[in-house]
C-alpha cells in the first residue's frame, strides 16, 4: 500500500514538468537513445539526465546500454498507475452525482403523485 | 497551448503528494468544510492550507465561503486535462504496438509463402 503510494507520488511528480512530458511523448512513439532525446531540450546534459533519472525513479522509462550508448524506452504499463487513480475518483465522483439525479427524480414523482 | 500547458504542470504537481491526494479522495464523496478536511491530517492549519491552495491553483478543487465557513468541493472536470493527457500517450503507445503486430504478421506471411 504504501509502495503504491509513493510510486504515485513519483510518477505524479515526474509528470509535472514540461521536459519530462516531453520526453514521454517522443518515448510513445518508440525508443530513443540519450542523444536523440536531448536534442531538441537547450539544457546542459547533466540536468536533463536528472529529468531521465526521475522517469525511471518513477516507472515511466527504462533504459539499457548498448555499447556506448544508453538507450530509454517507455516502461511496460508506465501510465496505468496514475490512469487508475484517477479513474477511480472520477467513478466515485459521477456514482455520487448519479446518486443525486436518482434523488432528485425520486423527489419530483413523490411531488407529482 | 502554453496555458494549457502550465496547468498540466500545476495540476501533476499538485497529484504528487499524498496529503493532497487523501483531500481529492474525500471531495470525491462530496463537498466539506476546511475543518472537516483538515480532521484525518496531523498537520498545523497554515501547511494544511498551502495544500488546499496549491490544488486550487491547480483547477483541481472550488472553495466558497458561507458565513465564517469555506466549503471545499472538487472543480468540475478537474481530472480531465491529467487524464486526456495520459490517454493520449497511451493511444499513440499502443498504436505503436499495433503497427508492429501487424509488421510481424505480415514477416510470418511473406515467409509462409
Amino acid at each position: 500500500m504504501s509502495k503504491y503510494y509513493s510510486n504515485l507520488d513519483l510518477c505524479f511528480s515526474a509528470l509535472g514538468d514540461p521536459t519530462r512530458r516531453m520526453i514521454l511523448q517522443r518515448l510513445a512513439r518508440g525508443e530513443a537513445t540519450v542523444s536523440e532525446l536531448a536534442e531538441p531540450h537547450e539544457m546542459a546534459l547533466p540536468s536533463f539526465m536528472e529529468h531521465l533519472k526521475k522517469l525511471e525513479a518513477a516507472n515511466l522509462v527504462k533504459s539499457r546500454k548498448e555499447g556506448r550508448t544508453r538507450i530509454c524506452q517507455l516502461a511496460p504499463d508506465a501510465f496505468t498507475p496514475a490512469k487508475d487513480w484517477l479513474n477511480e475518483q472520477n467513478e466515485i465522483w459521477e456514482g455520487r452525482l448519479d446518486r443525486f439525479d436518482d434523488y432528485i427524480k425520486n423527489l419530483m414523482q413523490e411531488r407529482n403523485k
